[in-house]
């Protein structure tokens, strides 16, 4: 066992090199058998396993610095760097983040999660290198799905002035998350599969090994790529843009790939290596779907198969049902992902009506003000989008949708708190970011068949409107509240006195619980379910004002430009003076770990909501 | 005169091919002369005289459509479309736009403003057409500049797929606001400049002047090209992408435009025409002066000299020099702007710390995860942007900045009401978007010393932390009070009773105007000067509400999830019912205008204030 000799950074440079091959094999079944009970990334950490090696055997860590783009492929990073035994308890809470993270580690030197910031946050550690007289070596480990991001390209036509050093290592898979697309995928694919491939790796592997190490060697290389200038250039778009290329070369080579490191680091100025790699590599169910295998709930090694097999519809599978009743009903609506059929759900409304479909890649930003452009154009455009993710296109939500009251649908999955992936995915800021835009409209279902009501609302709303709903099981409680969805309007559930719980979407579920328990202590608890965030139910808050002593409020988004800023800025506005309890997530990041307890560390569970409202009692009402 | 035959859209077409030069230089004189009064956009409108003259010419307006990237350079469409009499009040308050309005004419498809999002747009009005089943012809007129922008690129990657015809100027000046910058410009003034191209031009003009129109022109070009790959290859960056690439051309050749646009026309999927243009084209001072005349204030034509030259410094001079003293003091202090040195001060600091300043060009996403890997490679990184640019970098902010706590100083400029910009430029969220990001610091001066105190706070400043300051003259008044600038402590300026007003940054003043007005009516008047937007000041707030009947909080931001709400949430968890009055900017998109009658528009000038307190006073206080 290779596995068991490394502790620490380098420690995999005391390993001979005819071991490495054992050494990946056993990282690999490590990594199956550990995430096969945790859940996590699969397919991208097995097929990053031998680039990672390479760069640990490369370079010397913590000096030289690796940026992980998106950062869920550094699990055999972080076995490599001492943190193996924390596998036990990876993403779960107070574990192993799935990301890096640098307060876990210095050989973590910048944290990721969200796609494409790799080669930016690693052209600022190599100036800072230089203007402070260092001499590491910086590498930052992008995606083919990654590069499709435009801040990517805004980093590489930034790099493109560099005078030093500078790998970026493009890890192409082919996939992002589902298949790749667009003009730069299949460029990529050109290079990988265009006649004139294999004759010209050819001709760049003698020069790399024929040649004398240096930069004559490079030379060699570019006279190479000249004499092959009439059939596919590879890296001709990046030698364009001034980033010398070299590639491709296979991502599985754990020889190849150290020796082309050491090659890159020889160039002064960019350098770009195309390695290609497979995505689930020797795991064969990962290999064959995956999707799948991309962020896996635990399972079983033996069939591929999740290990409880979910038997509750969750709100992405609500959606996905309503989107293609909708697509039959009205011809004008069409849909958007962001390189996410399968996580949003529009892969039934894909299958169904292709022409209406569009998976623009990893580009939140062109994802939202194409569906400007759509609206524009006359149609309905339906963009389903994680909440964190959407935080990509603030401007164009503002600035391109909303300016000219463009009737685009953002179906917002993944808000509130996500667990497992942690910090940079909780869907906890958008009644913030989206409320504070004007003629935005924005609403939350209480349960699973409120989501489908409020889609029809939202597809025949004159204007731009979010709908928001939270990952996991959807709630089938309180079938029988179905009032039609109006715009502005809460709805009351239960009316009593006393108190008043305003609560919003996922929280109308909490706020039950709630109601029941202080009704145990015999408190009078009405209960109105939100519906709209913006605009918010005016009426219903006087209303609830004239006949409670205290007006509560519950969401799954953090304090600051929330629901319940809204509704005490309206109490003050009509002249109220209730007193008046915000329940939200406080003005802080909030890390990985299973929902429940994350809700109970800041508070906003059933029992730490019912013990506020208590103290608050008891504190003078 | 031509042009007073041109009263609507395709006036133009009725004017023989041989005058066409005659009325781009009429439309030249119409603009320098319009705009030498009102002010606004030349150099742009000047370079793109003949470009829009041709579009017009080749399309069919309102069917066919043209977006208009940034949308700066749309006067000349203006005055082919019906709106010349509205130069009179070109961007004045209640006057025409210096930006395409759908709201003004049906031939504007679609309002710009910030840069990069044409492809997107007008990609999706291609997919509209297509799926309505129309056969319009829609153009994406981009700058060299926009291109940059990381958006742009994702929707060219994008546009590679389409088997339809949609086309994308590429308006190349070599310019945006001040010189291009990176890769992808070297790359196209190599094409401008490389020996091969007066031959390839010759080639290519060959094939569109000798062959029959129709596709096989296409087929011929693309021979030509083939033939010539041992050359620099105009455009194989754009080919490598999947989009079919025409040019260059001369952007100042109507009857060569016309053709191209018509050749582009034929083409089955996307085609970018590479149209080489001047800025200021036809006027010296804007020819010589490029980014003076960008957007330019009222001018002496003879002299290019501004009317009424700037007498006072402005918060940019005053944040120039702080940069410059706080270079010279600290070496571990760079600064990063988005394509405007001289726009946000910079300059100074470039010339003299070249190697400490960073133009990324209009990349303002990069710009600031960059700045997140120069801080965590141990710099202190400064990024000057617009507030309404800066919302393009949010989920950077969020993501790269914040969560890591790292020291990133946001110096943000033209925040508030900016003016005749108008609603895609006015930097009135900020506050909104900042604060709702945990670890966020954000601070706003009260006058000119204080920008000069909080910048120096901000460099020592552990964390991320924004400073925010409006467009205009500094205000030089409250020279006595300079206490020294604590993190989240407010400054109490005047101590009185009965009202309370919190000010933040520019409403200092307005608030000193409002206390005297109500002075004179005999009211007890306080005034806190706030600093902090974020953390707020709860102490002062707490003192203010024992010894205050009426809390009145005063910010240039809309109303939601800025200053105001944050106080009265203080308020409220801090058990004081005072009476609470909360003065910002409604709900709403503030149009373009002088900034004082747009601040009477929107009630936030003083006499508006003093009416809305006395109101609330009267109502019951």
């Amino acid at each position: 066992m290779f596995l068991e000799t490394i502790e620490k950074a380098n420690d995999i440079k005391q390993i001979d090199r005819e071991s490495w091959g054992e050494l990946a094999q056993e990282i690999r079944q490590f990594l199956i058998e550990k995430i096969s009970v945790t859940g996590g990334h699969l397919g991208s950490n097995l097929g990053a396993v031998e680039l990672t090696m390479a760069l640990h055997l490369a370079l010397s860590l913590p000096e030289d610095k690796i940026i992980w783009d998106v950062g869920h492929q550094s699990y055999t990073h972080k076995i490599l760097t001492g943190r193996k035994s924390g596998f036990e308890s990876l993403r779960q809470f107070h574990g192993l983040s799935g990301f890096p993270k640098r307060k876990e580690s210095c050989c973590d030197v910048f944290d990721t999660g969200h796609s494409s910031t790799s080669i930016s946050a690693g052209l600022g550690l190599v100036k800072a290198r230089d203007l402070r007289g260092e001499s590491n070596v910086v590498v930052s480990v992008i995606g083919d799905g990654s590069l499709t991001g435009g801040m990517a390209y805004e980093a590489l036509n930034n790099a493109a002035k560099l005078e030093t050093n500078f790998i970026i290592i493009l890890n192409d898979n082919n996939m992002s998350i589902s298949e790749n697309v667009g003009g730069v995928s299949k460029y990529l694919n050109n290079i990988r599969t265009a006649t004139g491939y294999l004759d010209l790796k050819a001709g760049i592997y003698h020069a790399l090994q024929g040649a004398k190490r240096g930069n004559n060697t490079i030379r060699t290389i570019r006279k190479v790529k000249s004499s092959f200038k009439q059939l596919v250039i590879p890296g001709m778009l990046f030698e364009d843009m001034g980033i010398t290329y070299l590639g491709p070369v296979d991502g599985h080579n754990i020889e190849g790939l150290v020796r082309v490191i050491g090659e890159a680091r020889r160039v002064k100025g960019p350098v770009l290596i195309h390695a290609l790699t497979q995505k689930g590599k020797g795991y064969v169910p990962a290999e064959r779907h995956p999707a799948r295998f991309h962020g896996a709930e635990p399972f079983d090694i033996e069939t591929g198969l999740p290990s409880k097999p979910r038997t509750v519809a969750n709100y992405t599978d609500v959606f996905s049902t309503v989107m293609c009743k909708l697509g039959q009903r009205d011809k004008n609506i069409v849909a958007i992902t962001a390189a996410m059929p399968d996580g949003t759900g529009l892969k039934r409304f894909r299958n169904m009506y292709p022409d209406r479909f569009f998976d623009v890649g990893i580009a939140e930003e062109h994802a939202v003000t194409f569906a400007a452009g759509l609206a524009a154009g006359g149609l309905k455009p339906v963009v389903a989008v994680y909440s964190s993710f959407l935080q990509r296109a603030y401007d164009q939500i503002l600035h391109d949708v909303c300016l000219q009251k463009l009737p685009v649908i953002f179906a917002i999955d993944r808000a509130g708190l996500v667990g497992s992936d942690g910090e940079t995915h909780q869907g906890i800021f958008d009644f913030t970011y989206l409320t504070g835009i004007p003629n935005m409209c924005v609403c939350a279902p209480k349960n699973k068949w409120e989501l489908s009501d409020m889609m029809k609302f939202a597809v025949s709303y004159h204007g731009p409107i979010a709908v928001r709903y939270p990952r996991g099981s959807a709630y089938d409680g309180l079938k029988a509240y179905r009032a039609p969805v109006e715009l502005g309007k809460a709805e009351w559930i239960y009316k009593e006195w006393e108190i008043a719980l305003f609560a919003v979407g996922s929280m109308v579920r909490t706020a039950e619980n709630v109601r029941e328990q202080l009704k145990n202590k015999g408190y009078g608890v009405s209960l109105v379910n939100a519906r709209f965030v913006k605009p918010i139910d005016e009426e219903a808050v006087r209303e609830a004002c004239r006949d409670h002593v205290l007006i509560v409020t519950l969401e799954e988004n953090v304090s600051c430009g929330g629901y319940g800023e809204k509704v005490l800025d309206c109490m003050n506005r009509n002249g109220f003076s209730n007193h008046y309890l915000n329940i939200s997530i406080p003005d802080a990041y909030v890390e990985h770990g299973d929902v429940e307890a994350l809700k109970r560390e800041v508070g906003i569970d059933a029992d730490g909501v019912t013990r506020r409202i208590l103290q608050a009692l008891e504190a003078g009402v």
